[in-house]
């Protein structure tokens, strides 16, 4: 099995994710978070929110999915959120044309116009991947799903295709209510939706998916200062600049030697972005990246782009994760723009509109990429390493047989453990069986409840990651775990 | 102002809620929580989660909220997920037409036929309550949003109208997953759309929304009975039987004595229901009851039926929050039938397809009913007196003044209770002013820094229902927070 089906089986087996509706033969780029996968999700979305939103003026809003047709023609997704799409002559398949010539010429035309990939196919004679058969030209299709909302369908809506506009169109409101202050962050954490044409990749390429993205809201006159910035001056970022990209896969400089080509406040959150990968998810430092990407790469939105992105076995290599992107006030002034609706604010005795640093996250990925960067294959067994914070299950409890009492007793430690931390009780097999299920399902710990329990009140608890066994007092229990 | 005037005004003026994109004019049947209401969701679901998931084998799952064709006509949604409409020949609006019957009749229509609904508009004369128009036939309208997947536009899906075909179609492979017992519940918090006619009563009847929901799978022949049934029986329940609907608003009886009518399995989730409500959100007994729905009134998948009701003033009395509903193995059946998959599973020696008993809850309903409970007016002064476990905010900390070092002092009192608790800092008015924001936000304590504070490092906290102070020592006073 190649790496991408290792955790695709293991994913499934286990429940962490699988298609939608696949009792209906599943639903093309719709994934279900089973129980662990749901866990697992709720701790990543709640660790982001406890690093991110600490920062003081920081919060979090929750917007309606559905937005108005306005919203997107101010943002420019209306004309520009759009895929290069082209159909075969005789299969009637239509596939994203930038990667049917990537796949064929071995290099990325993501951005690319319609016209040039065009011309691309006819150069090279591209047939269509599925039958061979000739292709049209290339044309575009709307990555948004429309809604006709209410009866008489003359409300249209979309679902939204990024949660960021979600914060544009509420920040002036928020900011009044709130402190009135810049730098302000605004955070959403939600589904968002785009009809991709071709979904693939498992979870990292959905038509429904969960961002996680912070836009930070400041006087761009201070793009080039930040109130912590000696905090992190020193501090070594993971980066490949763009002009390193043919040499390099990526090089270290300190915040203070990138601050040289680009402002501080962008810079900063570049370092908070990869102490929450290294330091909080416990990435292994070799895996991580900033790249810049070119301008041809860069969405139509933003002045500087540095994708964060994870050496992912299983897809190949680097892969954004996320990104961090200055995207100016291009928002807020399409909005004041389209809504007629002034989104200046008065700040320390000025008139401006803020300009947005974005901090952007796909909640999806990450999941995916904690599953390939700790998945482990040990002597035909495998074995999920996540660190304890982000593993769905902290503990499993097994009674070593189902009978003398040892279930009850197991069940009476279950009980009080599952007050704390998250615990799976199983007494469904052998303990070789529970440990092999627990290891694969990434439990840091598993208790066992033998005879000796019954008369000295101790369990052995095992480690996931060196199979270690110890002997502990049942009142000891949580305070090990919290302790390792 | 009317009272459900005071708490949109309040809502909106603190933040809690508003019309989306109110920019572009809003959306109507769409709302967006700002960050008082965002952070009173989050809490309201992580106590529900933390109460009703606390029972063994009970799992959340976390599936698309966009969902297959296949899915809807097998839970019969297509067919039946629909609600009459009816045209004014002369204005062209169309309305709900049992809405239009309710109003001029005074009573409710729910669930009558579009040609019994044609026949009281014909014989009471009943015209277009905007213009005066005659109305058309009554016609029927689906109330799910259909969205057109893909680039052929021939995979069809729909947006969930409810949460819980999510769990049905997950059932199987998450019962094979985890510990293949019976009962076994399964819970989604979430979203979900309806196409409204029309949305009303701010987040009461919107057209997105949010419910938690849970499915208990469990034997059928096992309906009578429940684990800890014990516990419970002697449990005062809350209820408006069908039979009492004409003579009285509710009636106190004994889970036992109910159980002589309602199968137990049935009567137990209903004392859970009720002591989620009553004792974790702190909902005043006299505004709570279970209502009995009569046949015309039940949802078309459901063999009992009955609603959670809270009493709103803003809504005129009770109001539908959540409900009960015996949704017998019609869900499972229908996929069976449909997906031509087997959904029985083997559990104690027999084959069986599991009964389900749903317990539904509309998120946004529970949080806009807290804010009607416990919104109180004193002396021209809004109040909102949240118990502080659903507060949004739970400490908010002010200096005196903004001079000689208070400000920083706050600061640093502020940052040090940040850790632990949601807190706001607020610096911009007078002690008054600032207090009366805090209590209108619901926030339980406030801690004023003042010149002793500088001396003897104790500070005033002062206590929201009773305005009452006192000085507590800086380091006592996550103690004296967490003990109230």
């Amino acid at each position: 099995m190649t790496e991408i089906e290792n955790i695709e089986q293991l994913a499934k087996r286990r429940g962490f994710f699988y298609p939608s509706d696949e009792i209906y033969g599943g639903l093309s780029g719709f994934y279900t978070y089973g129980h662990l996968g749901t866990l697992m999700k709720i701790k990543l979305e709640n660790l982001w929110r406890k690093f991110f939103l600490e920062e003081d003026n920081f919060f979090e809003i929750d917007p309606s999915l559905i937005m108005s047709e306005k919203v997107f023609e101010a943002s420019g997704h209306l004309k520009s959120f759009v895929d290069p799409i082209v159909k075969c002559t005789k299969c009637g398949t239509y596939h994203r044309a930038d990667q049917i010539v990537e796949n064929f010429l071995n290099r990325t035309f993501e951005g690319e116009t319609p016209k040039e990939l065009t011309k691309l196919i006819k150069e090279h004679n591209i047939k269509c991947p599925k039958c061979k058969g000739p292709l049209e030209e290339v044309g575009i299709l709307n990555m948004m799903f429309p809604l006709d909302i209410g009866s008489e369908k003359d409300m249209k809506g979309y679902l939204r295709p990024e949660t960021a506009q979600g914060v544009y169109v509420n920040f002036l409101n928020q900011f009044n209510i709130l402190r009135k202050k810049l730098p302000m962050g605004l955070a959403i954490i939600g589904r968002a939706f785009r009809n991709e044409i071709s979904p693939r990749q498992l979870t990292t390429r959905m038509r429904e998916f969960s961002q996680a993205e912070l836009q930070i809201f400041f006087d761009s006159e201070k793009v080039n200062e930040h109130e912590k910035w000696n905090e992190v001056k020193n501090y070594k970022l993971i980066v490949l600049p763009f002009s390193e990209c043919d040499k390099k896969s990526k090089i270290e400089m300190t915040c203070e030697e990138l601050s040289k080509r680009i402002p501080k406040f962008y810079v900063y959150y570049m370092s908070k972005v990869q102490k929450f990968f290294l330091d909080t998810l416990k990435v292994p430092k070799d895996m991580f990246r900033f790249r810049e990407l070119s301008d041809e790469e860069k969405a139509f939105y933003n002045k500087m782009h540095w994708d964060m992105e994870l050496n992912l076995e299983s897809l190949g290599g680097f892969k954004e994760i996320g990104g961090v992107h200055y995207r100016t006030d291009h928002d807020l002034s399409g909005h004041q723009k389209v809504s007629k609706q002034s989104q200046e604010i008065f700040f320390e005795n000025k008139k401006l509109v803020p300009h947005v640093l974005e901090l952007s996250f796909g909640v999806d990925r990450i999941l995916f990429a904690l599953l390939d960067l700790f998945y482990f294959k040990e002597k035909d067994k495998l074995i999920l390493k996540l660190p304890s914070c982000i593993s769905p299950i902290t503990v499993a409890v097994f009674p070593l047989v189902n009978k003398d009492g040892l279930n009850e007793k197991a069940r009476e430690v279950y009980d009080m453990l599952r007050k704390q931390v998250d615990v799976f009780f199983d007494d469904s097999g052998s303990i070789g069986r529970m440990y092999a299920r627990s290891d694969e399902a990434g439990t840091p710990f598993a208790v066992t409840i033998d005879y000796d329990t019954m008369k000295d009140d101790t369990v052995t608890i095992r480690y996931r990651d060196t199979t270690k066994q110890e002997r502990v007092n049942i009142k000891d229990l949580i305070k090990t775990i919290c302790n390792f």
